[in-house]
């Protein structure tokens, strides 16, 4: 659950707070039910009301909540203060502890999950959370794997979370079976000393770690309030990369994740590299002038972007 | 009614609608009130309380209601989504088998209506709800025309009510009664084959018509969130076009009916071709800094956006 | 008392309005106080329950109120229409007759007030409420003196509440005793007939009336979104100047009392007269990004974007 | 203008306020429109536009406000706190120095206000403000008789306002042109010192005064959430008294203003003595049910609530 | 959808209102989902985003959404002011021309919908939308009949959706196929003249269309903020009836669809008739103390209510 | 912090909270200072601004902070959902891992902070955090009786915190140091075997564990919206009971810690035991009324409650 102050209020002027029962994976499996993909929410979350709050939330936008294990003691918890102008945004994470990062290798049976199932995407925020999740995700790749399931891992390096190095040597050890890799410039050079443009640093994470396709999202921050985006996407035919957008930002928050929803949806689709960048890129594009975490945004669209229309005129 | 999701707010995402009762006539009356000009609304709204929420709506802002006949099964309605960035605003419509759209001519008696008044105005969103509103406005015309009142008529071709062709066919029909034509360069092609930049538009839709004076603006959309909008204004005497204004929306709704109403207003006020365009282009910039339809600005307001001053400073 | 119209909202479209409780003083202080520098509102409010809610309010945000004098008839009110894009923010005053405003000198004893104190600040906009505060003023800048308390004025010109010559000649006899002063170009011009560009405003300003510094912010106005805003200073030393930032503006209230706030820790820190105006410039950049009067910001974020990230970048 | 801190907050719990444009003789006149009656109401506010914010609530809810002047300094204010259970609302007035406070009896033509009027109402709030007041109301009174036009008053002693001895004196003085009284024992027995029931107080202001017609609300406060409430009427004929209502308290401000209108209804209407004190009744009791100030329910409504049917029972 | 005004506003001050997608026989479905029994809708909403929207909302709370079909003009609508003390509630329909009141026959597959499922529950506001949804019903009843599942009716007789007569000939063609049927006294006086107690009217209701069990809620109304409320179940073994509760209102919508929920959930459970009906009253008891139309009560909460726990202790 | 839904809304249904930064002895401290007694509040939270956001919170209603230590990893949260009618509030606590709940004794420097107090009060729901914090007290206790500090304690025994033999066995080896003690019936024999009537179990405890005074709510369930509630006191004098009061709930919680600081009050300042329980019930049941944890209640506002005026008649 992230916890908002409403506006652009600080954390001590709030009196209330606007929940949001999201999480990097959830964001990237609403947008992927508005593109018509089923998708799964594996996780954790306690027994009680606050845990049920938490399903329906994901529920509602269409997610498939059967493999959402009910147990463990808390909620985990995300406090999240809207920046503007020059002004950034700011997190501050109470996540130990929770159902979530307490769960064990046998709360999920993973042939069972993924079973008929053809993609599974993690983000590099849940091996952050201890030993356990990172089993249960060695488990998970494991089995992955051996049902010809691609995987995808979205790095979202947080500092807050873990060091540089923990982040490099966790995630590092999962990358012999991770097929699809978004990460940043920085992500490569401070996690895994690969120096250079992105470009280079796409090329060179996809050859170190022999990743099937690398994206990323190339952001610009002109103020907390404007922001120029575009995408970047390298696999074994090249690197190609989007237009870019300047953006008024409504929200931020999630717009990787809408990134990496577009991104496997045009791997999914057979759009090509250069649409599937495309793609992401636009998806990216109008998360951000939604509020809240999710990319409410239909394929259709994304498409009317991509062909052009930027005007924001009523369509009446 | 309209129905409008909160803030930035998606249709799937909202719990509270804000109501505004507005309408294209409605939002240019309410303005002509701001400016001092007595503006009557003639319509019809069902006897139930919904109906009298829009009466006193109007009232509310000033417009005088005594020619809103009750009676009818229900309210139109209109859901509006705002844009933001590069998302659209969107608008769905449930305006048929409304009181208005199901109003008969003997509804409304024009000549005891329009006895004294100076001007009429409709929109083009009006005829498109079928043959009983066209008679309806028929019937007005020619009671305006023998009393000597003039007739405006604001195009506001809208796609999702009905055909280039019907619109041509039906509006063509009434032109030989209208004076005034607001309608811009893309009406003038898709319903009257009137092809060129806005100056030939605005001299061929005249010429075409007999229309006394063709205005229009002239918007160019950076995004949902940023505009530029200027006005152009074409009589006997030339063409006549307004400085543009870059805009920050905070509501791009009523933004036309602002222009209408100042266009109105500097006719009214024989305010010169130059100066009538001016006023108006100013009065559509200062709407759109204002939440809801309607142009609450007053004409001390646009006067001092016209005098130059658009640095937004604290008037304390 | 402020009243505000919730958004962009006019004060006729408001159902309900946030009260903040505020002034250019205590505005000052809440800033100060964020930077870690103990702050005493003096002023006075009534016994009634709205006078607790005002003293409350400064509380909450870490002011001193055990000066704030209890008594008198009402509480001056301020409602506060807040701008957009090329329409301006509106304040209009209802101040007469408040329990301040009819003060009298002997509610406050000074030099038991200012003992041990390093500072005493007010605002322009105090003297303007009449006689009494002059002369309540003027007790507190003769014990300030006695007691080496450094003073600092804000000129705060309104034309709302006071001619030119009034203050003019009001504030001038002030000066004798006030050591750090804030105003503007036009402020030197109009009040004291001193012309040319700021520079030459504050160098003029300095002279006439021997203040140790002059400063002021230099604010562009593009547009009541968007402004444009650096500092300037001068001392025995020489003129300053701080870079400048383009603000999306969040609220613009109170941006000047946060250029001062950051003025006078400048100075009470011994920052220098650079660093000075480059923390008083960001701190007020920081505020335009916050709603309410106050600069929640704390020194740290203020370093952080002096240090030059303006990116706005998540801070997880 | 009410301000009211939301739900059952406390005065120092607020952060908004809810803004209602009422007053004891506006919310007899909303309820007169209700019942079909033209009401027009007669005040001076501000040129500014929360005078015209006033205005306009007025205007929604039917009451021709053409006799309001504009002038003046400042709008007249009242905070107001909702009581709940046994903690009684509470009330802090700043009215003082208020452009109808400081109206001037030439800010008034009488004679041509009154014509064609069948009634005219006043509150013993208003008198309460100043000689000037009062002198604007015996002018008014003076017209009304000149006029034919009857006149109410009622009481509406409030000890925070004026002394039982001021409230006597004054309003005594004007009783020999008003017609219809309304006030309940304590006033009966505090300012004209007539002791006993409430039908020999009734009786005894009665006789003492001339009144044609003495009516009051019978209330019984269980606590600030639950009051039972009836009505009495006496006149020429005898003294009548209402049902009484156990009622689940919604709003209890405006209450004794809709029995006035129901009672000024039904002298109008003829409903005959019985019949119009239990319209009366039954009017205040409704009025408990509705946020706000103003009566807003219909005739029919009422007459439902008369014919006996308090089940609450859905309508559908 | 319901549009509803925010606490006691009446329709005339609402300026927002809160949207619940909901319907009697949706009422019943998230109360079975909340008893654990998987729960179907069938219905049909417009292919844009109000129709998402309605979709989403009964998804949020667990009800499966699969047979909803989409298509046809518009949402139907329903506004709904909530009444306290003396003053009721009140509906304004607005469902003519609805996608559902206007779907066809083939719009439904019911051999299929109903295969594998236990029971099948609709309410007597669905046919009373016409002839079309009269024929859809027959066709799902019989469908049901073939494949063994149980059909319950809810009578909730309308008087604003059709006459007496209307209901009585439409409905009693439907009995022969429905097995469980819910209606009180006064709809077997008034739509089928059967006479007398509510132990009498069950009787012969049952005797009359041969069901298999006729329930309903016995409800008193103190007033609209205050009912008791039990219920009385009648089946061949005879005429059982709950304790009754006295509720404190918070929502009263819905009441009656919890208490079916509740008898479904009871005869579905083997309960025995006592219980089944205790249950289904205490259900419905608890439903008024919730926000919305849905009974978002669990099992266990209802139980402990059963076991005598009235007082509203904390739980903590 | 709590965070509770709004209004009467579940848990499953909020999008937003309402936060309130409280607990069981920071209400008993806020009730001392209304009343015009300094309380310091002894707590730990951590260094970011949401522990800044609950000092915050008790400064603005004039609790004394410096004690209040920074650091640790998290701020306690509980989630509570309002009951009514027959539905009961519920709470749900994760305070586990708390900055509180993992403070070291070291953290508290007991003589330094006692040292002039009068009275250190504590809550059973503290203890119930763990041994360190059971440490924590003893330290405070020692201190406290060696500063001839008086020492409270409200047992508040929560089922969900932990067992009856954990409490009875933490608390009672810290009784040796209290001197008043506030607990009920169920508490007297659950936790420590002494059974009978509610004078009885006072009684019971006092002599048991030789408390100089033992007092308690006697509270009346009616249903979560009416309560009956009255207070007890035991001392060495007898045993002492004030009168019932009948209250409709705006806010329940809280009502036990108003009761506390009505009996801290009264024996601090020597009303005698009858006047002393007295004005604690006159308190708790004010609080009832009141949103929030907050008795915001001043002394005048009890003694007019204890005068005997219950009509919620409108104070103006």
């Amino acid at each position: 659950m992230s916890l908002c102050p409403p506006g652009y209020g600080r954390f001590v002027q709030a009196e209330t707070f606007t929940a949001r029962y999201t999480g990097a994976e959830a964001n990237v499996g609403v947008s992927l039910v508005h593109f018509g993909i089923e998708a799964c929410a594996v996780s954790k979350v306690p027994e009680h009301e606050m845990g049920q709050a938490c399903i329906n939330y994901l529920r509602r936008f269409g997610v498939n909540t059967e493999h959402v294990v009910r147990g463990g003691d808390r909620l985990g918890l995300l406090y999240l203060e809207t920046g503007a102008s020059q002004r950034p945004s700011k997190v501050i994470y109470d996540r130990a502890h929770s159902s979530f990062a307490e769960a064990r290798p046998d709360d999920f049976n993973w042939p069972a999950i993924l079973k008929g199932k053809d993609w599974f995407h993690f983000s590099g925020t849940a091996p952050a959370l201890g030993a356990n999740i990172v089993a249960i995700l060695h488990e998970a790749l494991e089995a992955a794997r051996a049902l010809g399931v691609t995987v995808s891992c979205d790095c979202n390096y947080r500092s807050k979370l873990w060091s540089h190095d923990e982040a490099s040597h966790t995630l590092g050890a999962l990358f012999d079976l991770v097929d699809v890799f978004v990460g940043g410039r920085e992500d490569a050079e401070k996690l895994f000393g690969i120096r250079g443009t992105e470009q280079e640093a796409a090329q060179g994470l996809r050859e170190r770690f022999g990743f099937r396709c690398v994206a990323m999202t190339l952001r610009e921050g002109v103020s907390a309030s404007v922001n120029r985006l575009g995408g970047l996407l390298c696999d074994a035919s090249g690197v190609y990369s989007s237009r870019s957008y300047e953006m008024q930002i409504v929200d931020r928050v999630g717009g990787g994740d809408a990134f990496t929803a577009g991104l496997i949806y045009g791997l999914l689709s057979d759009f090509g590299s250069q649409r599937t960048v495309d793609f992401a890129a636009a998806a990216a594009c109008l998360k951000h002038s939604i509020p809240g975490d999710f990319n409410l945004a239909s394929r259709e669209e994304i498409e009317q972007l991509l062909a052009g229309d930027q005007s924001g005129r009523v369509q009446r």
